[in-house]
């Protein structure tokens, strides 16, 4: 459990220092992870484990890493270059702010339809279509759907996930408040924003 | 910092035990730790150690712990009863469906307004009040705010966040893809959808 933990908390690392390494100036050849340690506030032992986990070779960590090859090290370990296909159940605020939301596209994630029990709109803001949740299974079966995004109440939630791997949909993110069973071969990513919030409660406390 | 990742793990998986235990039927006494563990697929040995850490005497364990005092110490450690108010930053769609999300206010977060540079209407589709960022510091100066929350893009994110830190706000919950920088004594929860999304996908791959 710890280890499958840490290993995650690596993948939600990894997005940072490629954010701070393409905001370096342009002429900058070597990335030395100890200012990026710093700048990211985070521990320079940890920092470069987590580098030499992706890039290899931990040889030239004195001159620090070329960076153009550590931008690309770290693109093809999170496959930000790939595109995958998801529909979203739950066209509330939420759910529709979601379909909607475009860092989605530049991290190659194609939200192709909503679904719900009863659309509010015909389609998002943004142009999305939000069809009737009858129509889930069919839609599943003409279209490359990798991930199902669940966006719907507590109550609802695992019936919707269920509804999901039936489709034979192999990743169900979850942004509802409820965890949910899955068969072996389905993978879960919650988010839960009131744990979030406790976590941030309780460190203010404890500051 | 990997001794605080864990503890942060901790208090994402307090909530899911807190809503496991309340979903047990009415006339239900004690809480197995073996039967949690399983039903939320988590390690037996790792509910056990996270409820001594909240719920203190192990002793009992053989029998179960008393329902009742168990949810009364989850709530009280994650203080879900105490009421904190907020502000946020930014009311694209995203922002404006985090201020009309009703779970915060079940999980005791009250948003009391929306500060935009360029509001898009005086208020959410729920009622909330989204006012010029202009009027951000007098209304933190005659309110008690104890959270900010940033919804903007991830370029205006680090200025957001110095304004709301000048506002006296020791609480920033970041929604936007940027990694924060804040004085000592103020605590930054970010989430990352995009990690996230990284973190599922690399899942699937390996699965």
């Amino acid at each position: 459990m710890e280890n499958k933990e840490i290993s995650k908390a690596l993948l939600k690392r990894l997005p940072l220092y490629l954010q701070y390494i393409k905001a370096l100036p342009e002429n900058t050849e070597n990335v030395s992870a100890t200012k990026m340690a710093k700048a990211l506030g985070m521990g320079d032992v940890l920092v470069r484990k987590d580098l030499a986990k992706i890039s290899g070779d931990d040889g030239m960590r004195k001159l620090g890493r070329a960076k153009e090859s550590l931008i690309r090290d770290i693109s093809a370990f999170l496959e930000v270059n790939r595109t995958t296909c998801a529909v979203l159940v739950g066209s509330g605020k939420l759910g529709r702010a979601l379909m909607d939301y475009e860092g989605f596209d530049n991290a190659g994630l194609h939200i192709l339809a909503g679904f719900d029990s009863n659309p509010v709109a015909p389609e998002t803001d943004g142009g999305k279509p939000i069809y009737s949740v009858n129509r889930l299974e069919s839609f599943c079966k003409s279209h490359e759907v990798a991930i199902g995004i669940i966006a719907v109440p507590a109550d609802n939630a695992q019936e919707v996930c269920n509804k999901l791997v039936a489709c034979d949909i192999k990743g169900i993110w979850n942004f509802s408040p409820k965890h949910l069973t899955v068969p072996d071969g389905v993978i879960v990513q919650s988010e839960h924003l009131e744990s979030s919030l406790s976590a941030l409660r309780i460190q203010m406390k404890n500051n």
